[in-house]
């Protein structure tokens, strides 16, 4: 009986997608609650990228799903001493990039909260009155201090203009909301001196999903909204929903898979929220009014579905926003690989973007 | 010595990852000049798309990748037969989408080329001047005839607007580049009585992709360029390029593979031209000045890397270029699904784009 039905809901799909498409086959074999087991397939370099990305795929290899979920720790001491010993790394990666680029990170406080100007060596004089509120990606864990600076320098570099990155709490000692407080703290202070207009937030990763949940915050306290967000691959949910989340896994060079140490980080994120929460999960929040938004992913990215989630819902909500996605990138890959041809062209889209938004 | 050299760049391309983003682990195994093997996955229903998708997933098998290509015809004679027999079915299916839209198609011939002019129960007095001109898909091989209406038939009844949908020769009896040579008689032939910006040129799939060739054959014409350009997960290159090619096999239920008949349609459509030719994988051809372009795919496309190849090949010419991806879609699903919420969107973004960009 079962069986029969889906032959007849098979049937009537391919007669369907024959009318308008290319459809050869809809061969039918048995399916569980619409659960389907994906085969095992070869998957060469990207070719139509870059010869920096191609080089850096064809360096790269193959994604090993298990060894990295057994490199997730279990204790919250295992955690802190990882989160430590990367932080390091990624701390020293920050300042070479920022020196190699002339970029000036200077460490201040505003209302308590732990930031990083970031200066490049020439302000365009477009951006002369603008600033870019930058939230650091990390899955909620990773990059605290100036291990969170990397991708603020970038931007200032690129687009030659003024960033604050902001050094937001984090678990295991701080979970949700603390890190949306402080970004609301700076927020409150930038506004005493600037014209949310001028102000650009966004960031990459969890950044990207910080911005998303600050901004529904900010629209809770009936605070000016930014002038324009910036969506980097954006982890816009905690759960594990999402086409990529699964189809991505092991393809994913970043990430690798999603209970690699992303899914842990957010939960420990999450912590006492629902995860459906649009402060943890901002992608169910309501976009009304949101600024308008520019979003990237790639074609290999473990988060292109929260990327191009968020892109529909902007869009329905009537927001200006623009999604772009490169062919071979995983998550990040544009800030990854700093110096490929794609990196600079997505930095440049994104200061195109924010000096058409901006006010002067 | 060439692991070691390897181990070094994924330490390396580890480090920089760390500095920006989340990554837990780049755990190194053997790879052979970039090829990775990717193994198999478990792959639910898409969570976050309507009711009307979710519900059309959970009762889709999962596509057979061998039965489809079983399937694949292997002399010109079961070409021909399948090409019939599916024809068939397809005008079947258009005159009822067209009889429950109340959408009148009528059959004409302008210079030679065979047409359907299909005109909507109510135009908008928006579109009072605009013609659309509709390049239907199906791999060059499919949906000759009243068959290849069915979306011109939606985007009548949803723009409110006239479509002209041209019945451009096919494989295996006229391969490239006649159906070219069919667009351009009757581009020609219009432009006698409208100018060139009220008319917008599109379709899905190998009508996307005709429709790219087909503005690359204008430009070496000198022909006055259409106002607006609908590339619906156009198939840009013939050859098997793209990460989506790969990944996406098995998991495209209307596509299912490469090589499941689109590969084998492409190769009698390019017959002896080289397949990188931009008449045949127009993703080659020179984008400058191409008119502003629409681009759709999903995150189940077989297509998703020639959608978003083509997207960045337009924005890096400067072209005025919006993408739209949808989760859970695979190849045309918005066509194929047209009760769907995410067709209708997709077909009212398609509509403010050429409300926009089309000269009143």
């Amino acid at each position: 009986m079962m069986k029969a039905f889906r032959f007849t809901k098979a049937r009537t799909l391919a007669l369907v997608a024959a009318v308008v498409l290319t459809t050869v086959a809809l061969a039918a074999t048995a399916t569980q609650e619409g659960v389907w087991e994906i085969g095992p397939r070869m998957l060469p370099a990207s070719v139509d990228v870059s010869d920096v990305m191609r080089e850096s795929l064809l360096n790269t290899p193959a994604p090993d799903v298990e060894a990295a979920r057994n490199f997730v720790p279990e204790t919250i001491e295992q955690w802190k001493a990882l989160i430590s010993e990367r932080g390091e790394r990624a701390a020293a990666g920050a300042r070479a990039l920022a020196n190699g680029l002339s970029v000036v990170v200077e460490q201040e406080s505003i209302d308590g909260v732990n930031v990083h100007r970031v200066t490049p060596a020439e302000i365009d004089p477009r951006h002369e009155n603008h600033l870019f509120v930058y939230l650091h990606g990390g899955a909620y864990l990773f990059n605290g201090g100036e291990a969170g600076t990397a991708e603020a320098v970038l931007i200032a570099a690129r687009a030659k203009m003024l960033v604050l990155s902001v050094d937001y709490r984090m678990p295991p000692d701080h979970p949700a909301p603390a890190a949306i407080n402080d970004v609301v703290a700076v927020w409150e202070n930038l506004l005493n001196s600037r014209p949310a207009t001028s102000l650009a937030l966004g960031g990459t990763s969890a950044g990207g999903g910080l911005t998303m949940a600050s901004v529904h915050r900010f629209k809770e306290l009936d605070l000016d909204l930014p002038g324009a967000l910036y969506l980097g691959t954006p982890g816009s949910d905690v759960n594990k929903v999402g086409d990529s989340r699964y189809i991505m896994e092991g393809i994913d060079r970043l990430l690798v898979a999603w209970d690699a140490g992303g899914a842990q980080g957010m939960s420990m994120y999450a912590a006492d929220y629902d995860h459906n929460h649009p402060y943890v999960s901002p992608i169910y929040g309501d976009f009304e009014g949101f600024p308008p938004s520019y979003v990237i992913s790639g074609t290999r990215d473990l988060m292109l579905s929260d990327a191009v989630r968020t892109h529909r819902k902007l869009r329905a909500a009537g927001v200006d926003a623009d999604l772009h996605v490169y062919e071979g990138q995983s998550h990040g890959d544009y800030a990854a690989v700093p110096n490929s041809p794609e990196s600079h062209e997505h930095y440049a889209e994104l200061n195109a973007f924010l000096l058409k938004h901006l006010e002067r």
